[in-house]
C-alpha cells in the first residue's frame, strides 16, 4: 500500500532498540484519513473471503478495526482486553501476550458471548513483529470453535520471526507495509 | 440520543457495584452502526464549534472518536495512554485517573507533540460517572495551552457527581444519553 508506505517514509521515525515510531498518525494521535484508506485496502484484499467479525486488541488496534468494520458492511467489532476488569463476565477466552513495546506478558480476555462458533473472524492489528499477539489471538479464535479467515496487519517487521510463524500456521496474513530493513537514515520495503 | 437510549435499555444490563454493562455493543463488542449514529450527534451537538482535534482516552474511547473524527471534517484523534511506553517520547503532558472499572490509579499521558496552543480540542469518551478520567483530560488540555472546547459523553450516570463537577468547572458538556437511576429492572433516562 504505496499510500501508507509514503506516509512512515514521511513521518515514521527510528529509534533506538528496534522501534518505529508511528504515533503522529497511528498509534498515539491517529490520521483518520489514512485509517480509512487502510480500511478500504483491507476489504480489497480480503474481498473474496466470508467475514462476519473482526477481533482486535487493545489499544491501537480499535480505531483500525472500527473503520475497517465498517467497510466489511458495519460487521462488529470484538477488542480483547488486556485485563481482567470487574465488568467482564467470568465466562471468557484466555490467552497471554509478551509485549515488545512495554517489556511485560498481559493476560488477555475475551467474553465467549461475543467469540464462538457462528463467527467468521478477521484479526486487525497495527504492528506485527515477533508475533505474540497475533499468535495469542488466532488460538483464542480457534479455542473458541470460531473460524479464522485471516490477519490484515498495517505494518509489519518482515526481518522479525512473526510473519513466519503466522504463514508457517497456515494463517492469511496480509501486511500492508512490510518493512525489510530500517535505520535511522532509511527504511527499506519489502 | 434516543437510538442509543433504547439500545442501552435492548442489550445494557445493570449488574451489582453500580455496574452498567454495555459491553455488547460499546466497550467490548463494537457496533459501527451505532458509533456512526454517535460521531453524527457529536457533530451536530458542537455544529456551531471550532474544533481542530479530538482527545480521548485509551481503549473504550478511541473507536468512537475515530468514527466522530470523521464527521468532524476528518481532524485528528489523540488517545491518552494509560501507561508510559518505551515508545513514547519524554516529552510528554502527565495525569493521574482513578479507574473506577479497574479499582486502580493509573498515569496518564499525551506527548507534547499532540497537543498545544494551537488545538482546539473537543474531548470525547465512552462514561462519565465520577469525572476523574474527564477532569484529567481536561486539565491536560489547559496545561498544554490548548483550547477546551468541550466533552462528548456518550453514557452519563447523572446520579454520580462526575457531571456536576464538569459543568461547575465552565465546561461545556454533552452526554448522549444521561442515566438518572437504573437497578435490574430498569433503567431511567433525564
Amino acid at each position: 500500500m504505496q499510500l501508507l508506505k509514503d506516509r512512515i517514509i514521511k513521518d515514521g521515525i527510528v529509534k533506538d532498540g528496534d522501534v518505529l515510531k508511528v504515533d503522529s498518525f497511528l498509534n498515539h494521535q491517529i490520521d483518520v484519513r489514512l485509517l480509512r484508506q487502510i480500511g478500504k485496502e483491507f476489504r480489497r484484499r480480503f474481498a473474496d473471503c466470508e467475514i462476519n467479525k473482526i477481533l482486535t486488541i487493545e489499544s491501537s488496534g480499535i480505531g483500525i478495526a472500527c473503520i475497517a468494520a465498517e467497510e466489511f458492511d458495519n460487521i462488529p467489532v470484538v477488542f480483547a482486553k488486556k485485563n481482567q476488569t470487574k465488568n467482564i463476565a467470568h465466562d471468557v477466552h484466555r490467552g497471554k501476550v509478551e509485549s515488545f513495546t512495554h517489556g511485560k506478558t498481559y493476560d488477555v480476555i475475551v467474553s465467549k458471548d461475543f467469540l464462538g462458533k457462528c463467527d467468521k473472524v478477521l484479526i486487525i492489528d497495527d504492528f506485527l513483529a515477533k508475533g505474540n499477539a497475533l499468535v495469542c489471538l488466532s488460538e483464542m479464535v480457534k479455542n473458541s470453535g470460531a473460524e479464522l479467515v485471516g490477519a490484515g496487519i498495517v505494518i509489519e517487521k518482515g526481518y522479525q520471526e512473526g510473519g513466519k510463524i503466522i504463514r508457517d500456521l497456515g494463517i492469511r496474513l496480509e501486511s500492508l507495509a512490510i518493512i525489510d530493513s530500517m535505520n535511522e537514515n532509511e527504511i527499506i520495503f519489502r
